[in-house]
């Protein structure tokens, strides 16, 4: 259980009482999606505590103990925090602290079954949306991204995991983009993802409307790069060298992949790892990560192709499975 | 200009140099909505930074010196910061510092003309969806929650508010319920909004499907509630004092009003100021509130009606729009 592996983390480095106030981690460590307001305290015996309205659900569905908010002298004593505890907070700690944040980031990469399988779930409902834009990708940029949207909702996604990006023509060029008042013409990429039960999946396609040789080109590279990488996706790879094996493979076109390779998912659509030239991680068992090679001719177009992997000892299953 | 006001503030109590990093706080110091990573350093010349991809969108969009985010040593010399300051990077600011949010959260609060247009379209598309579950009542609370957000974005919402809450029968007893896989059969409740680049709108309706004298005992109750309190709305009042007005004019039924009245509304769904017992604020011009009285019978119903409103000198200029 969670839970129990952080307490051990804690008597090993050394902490008696841990403050947990984001609501991702919290949600992590509870095992279910609550998104109202909660202060998670580790100690001897964890308590979670939740304002007045929602104790009586939050003892019903927790399997831990419950108790109202009293206000932040709950904080009192604490000797670990997360990196993002707020500042106006510390008053109430002690000022010995230690940030704990790194070791939850380490836990939450490697998925537990649970996780898994919501995640698959997530993703499933993203390939359901992306499989209807390649059949039907004609029409107006944003209205593209609200058809997404409504058919991941329909299909039993929370909310978008992210705001929806469906560009087309020049626009494929810059990564960071987003839908408009537009006609779609000549090439559409799509990035979108699902968040069911709190978890995220995450896929991107490039639609190529018109057949044109440089598209194709640019295209079928991309795609090479991918399937490239899929040949080193298994535990026990680092990261960084995922990242360098595609910039290597890009050769001259490698100054137009101007964002790294891809990223861990799961509560949160950009978690650990960071699968970047920086990052020195080295693939786990359970780990899921995205994939996402891209190449972006300022001023004219841009080609991105992203899956969504859960890492396996000698290999990886592939989540997001829409045909390319 | 915002920044002005504020960098006048920073003179007259002393700061030198403030960061600014609440997304929120950034997109209101802007005037625009821009998601992306990005650090406001407020000094002689105030500097936006964002990442390498984001510099040249941001240079012709923001009408403010931007330059490329070089690391956390932005932060150096930092004697103001936010209230949400992350402790992982308080290293970085001086040892003495000051939280400067109660100053941005009092400026938030009262809204210039951009901002009230931005609320007010938020405002007329929460009511399109509104007369739209008004008129097709029937239905499962959350294929209905569904139909809401589509419409919402048709209407060119960028998302809605928050998480809609669309929810039937007993359920309705409990303000923070939400919607499921459940026939709509007596009483429904649905409370939405609208973000309309960046700013929120926020409705509640209760509608009653199967006439019930306690219904609509109740149902009168929480109307006449809200339409007293519409007398005592203008600048100059405070916002405490209509908490107590409901309270005492519920008498009996006090106990089952389990929230605050009312709060803020802008860039955030909950802003200053909040509408309750607690808050000392006393309305201004250009404020925009809620006002949401409710009563809710354990086990049994709850009713809870929440309009929005732009307050004025002598009263008041009624957001939402959907008739009761």
């Amino acid at each position: 259980m969670r839970i129990n592996r952080f307490l051990t983390h804690m008597e090993e480095i050394g902490l008696k009482k841990v403050a947990i106030l984001n609501s991702t981690n919290i949600n992590y460590f509870l095992g279910k999606y609550f998104p109202l307001f909660s202060v998670l305290i580790f100690e001897d015996e964890p308590i979670l505590y939740v304002g007045e309205l929602d104790l009586e659900y939050a003892k019903e569905n927790f399997n831990i103990r419950v108790e109202k908010f009293p206000g932040w002298k709950v904080l009192e004593n604490c000797d670990g925090v997360e990196k993002d505890f707020p500042i106006e907070l510390l008053k109430y700690i002690n000022k010995e602290y230690k940030i704990v944040s790194p070791k939850i980031e380490e836990m939450r990469a490697i998925k537990e079954k649970d996780e898994i399988e919501k995640i698959e779930k997530a993703a499933k409902i993203s390939d359901k949306a992306m499989n209807y834009i390649i059949d039907n990708p004609e029409g107006i940029e944003v209205e593209k991204a609200i058809e997404i949207e409504y058919i991941m909702r329909k299909n039993k996604a929370l909310k978008p995991a992210f705001d929806s990006i469906v560009i087309s023509d020049k626009k494929t060029s810059f990564p960071h983009a987003f839908p408009e008042e537009k006609k779609i013409e000549n090439i559409l990429l799509v990035d979108i993802g699902a968040n069911f039960e709190g978890y995220n999946s995450d896929i991107t396609r490039t639609i190529i409307l018109k057949e044109r040789k440089e598209y194709k080109e640019i295209y079928n590279l991309v795609l090479e790069a991918k399937e490239m990488v899929e040949d080193y996706l298994m535990e026990g790879v680092r990261v960084s060298f995922l990242d360098y094996k595609v910039r290597k493979f890009f050769r001259d076109y490698s100054k137009y992949f101007i964002h790294s390779l891809g990223h861990g998912v799961g509560l949160e659509v950009h978690e650990a790892p960071r699968v970047s030239m920086k990052d020195k991680t080295i693939l786990k068992e359970n780990m899921v990560i995205t994939i996402e090679p891209g190449i972006y001719i300022k001023d004219k177009f841009g080609v991105r192709l992203e899956d969504l992997y859960l890492i396996k000892k000698n290999g990886f299953k592939k989540l997001s499975k829409v045909e390319l």
